[in-house]
């Protein structure tokens, strides 16, 4: 696109994030299921979870946080429970490792959980549930980690920006899917505005000293806000329950305070429910779902969540994505290549 | 309180409530469960769930649209799910008979639904999702029906007002619980500002013409908005797709369509899950989670979800509750006495 960006292929951008992660301490099937995650939303230009996200996995392989190596250990403690200790590695080859099983668990049981463990949690939770979607089963899935928000009513940071993931499977379509902070504004957006100078919209959060600002750089010092107000601070909290309590693991507060700040992934825990409609007795639930969607869409200005990166991700296998050049630089350095 | 309100026990309202839903057709199963949630509500002074609602019901049993002698049938079609029939009659009786099924399910499988069909559900949701957290269980309920809100973007009602209730255990304390619309404000609460002549919050609705409104009057004829922009529309649309899609029940625009509008609750379905912590491995999670919200209320102006009605719970017992003189000529009218 403009000149401060370069377009490499998405399998030269695989390449890159391999030897990165190999160079800095992952096994092969560790890069390979970071690379994946990494990939797949390069692919589908959400660039903020992208090949962006390279220099802080290295960071935390660096640092000694996160080992490169983890062997997750698949469990399960109930017939409806997967349960994956990730072993203080990077999440996603416990995302994989844990995967089968769940689908398994879902269909044999209708509903099933997975729950992941001392993971590091790094990426969207987008590719989880839509690769459940894919086998044809209703996946929500969150997690938690790292203070940056305040509970409605308050001025410090105490949730993280605990995502909520859902995705619902369509008959010869990509799934209906969403990924959304519980934050107002993705905390990675707040940080492009600081550096742009642009203001974020009132609501966004609140300075250090606990007052309402637009300034991105006040926030950033200060606390962000939840989504719509005492609503999305319930969502955020349920999201500490569910991947922190329910689970055994960390909430957001004592995760913030465990680990070196080198700028990767803190340790944490996620839960993934998914739901087979198959044995619900949905009936003709893919026909149902397709007129549902088609007279919602009816109304102008309606959007479904996740067509953009859909459509995206049919495009960029052939012009392939356009990176910052800066990036491409610091990713190339990190890979030992250029 | 007012001179407009008396003040009336909870066993008396109780009563009321009983001899009106018996007298226009309900057997005492269903009579009793009915009171039992409109009862809870009016004790946790959340008036426009109790006796409120009671003229609503009545109206529906008159019109013929729900069958006050319903035999709801409970069946397992999966091991993680009890599906439960309500053969159109009031949610009450089926939830209550699902509830020890589903709390043996969670038990043995770690995680487990509730699918609620052909019901006519016309309460809150805290009432499912408190009983279960009673029962140690985590506990997640929603339901969809009769278009109100517009999807993001758009400007005809299409989704319900889709509440998502949420429960979580605590050991010797209520359970932190929350039960939210996804529309930005409760249709009662906008019908109250309506009859008050009270402008409401700007992103409340649009009117008939789409344009955005604080007139309440104009929203009602218009559409509502969801809470907190797209995020509470893809929550809302999340809703539509458990309970209406995943267990093959209407969507709330069929809803709509259906049955006569005779201001008593449409046919639709409703989902539970519930999980066992014990079951996840979660180890000391009541003391582990008494010290994360301890922490969530140090700061100044949080508050717990749930708590204000638990502490009007522990009052009305002695005091009874304030009931508007109106409604209950109205309510005494209906049950056949005074």
């Amino acid at each position: 696109m403009s000149g401060d960006r370069e377009t490499i292929t998405l399998a030269e951008a695989r390449e890159l994030a391999l030897a990165a992660l190999t160079r800095h301490g992952c096994d092969k099937a560790n890069a390979e299921a970071v690379a994946s995650v990494m990939l797949a939303a390069e692919a589908d230009r959400a660039e903020s979870h992208g090949l962006f996200r390279l220099p802080g996995y290295v960071a935390s392989l660096k640092s000694g946080k996160v080992d490169g190596r983890a062997k997750p250990a698949v469990s399960r403690p109930a017939p409806g429970i997967v349960r994956v200790d990730g072993k203080l590695g990077f999440a996603p080859l416990a995302i994989e490792m844990g995967r089968a099983p769940l689908v398994e668990a879902a269909r044999s049981q209708g509903v099933a959980a997975l729950a992941l463990v001392r993971i590091h949690h790094f990426a969207a939770l987008w590719p989880e549930v839509e690769a459940l979607a894919a086998h044809g089963l209703a996946a929500l899935a969150c997690t938690c980690a790292t203070p940056m928000v305040a509970p409605a009513g308050g001025t410090k940071p105490f949730f993280g920006t605990n995502p909520l993931a859902f995705a619902f499977p369509r008959h010869d379509a990509p799934p209906v899917v969403f990924d959304q902070a519980s934050a107002a504004m993705a905390r990675g957006d707040v940080t492009i505005h600081a550096r742009e100078g642009k203001p974020v919209p009132p609501g966004t959060g609140v300075g250090p000293d606990g007052q309402p600002t637009t300034d991105p750089a006040e926030v950033l010092k200060g606390a962000q806000l939840p989504f719509g107000g005492y609503k999305g601070s319930n969502i955020a909290l349920m999201i500490e329950l569910l991947a922190g309590a329910l689970i055994g693991e960390v909430f957001s507060p004592e995760s913030g305070r465990s680990g070196p700040a080198d700028g990767g992934p803190p340790v944490g825990g996620e839960l993934i429910i998914a739901l087979d409609p198959e044995r619900f007795g949905a009936g003709t639930w893919g026909e149902r779902v397709e007129s549902f969607l088609a007279e919602m869409l009816e109304q102008p200005g309606v959007r479904l969540p996740g067509a953009r990166r859909h459509l995206n991700r049919a495009e960029t296998g052939e012009t392939g994505v356009y990176v910052p050049r800066a990036l491409l630089a610091e990713i190339r350095d990190l890979a030992g290549v250029g």
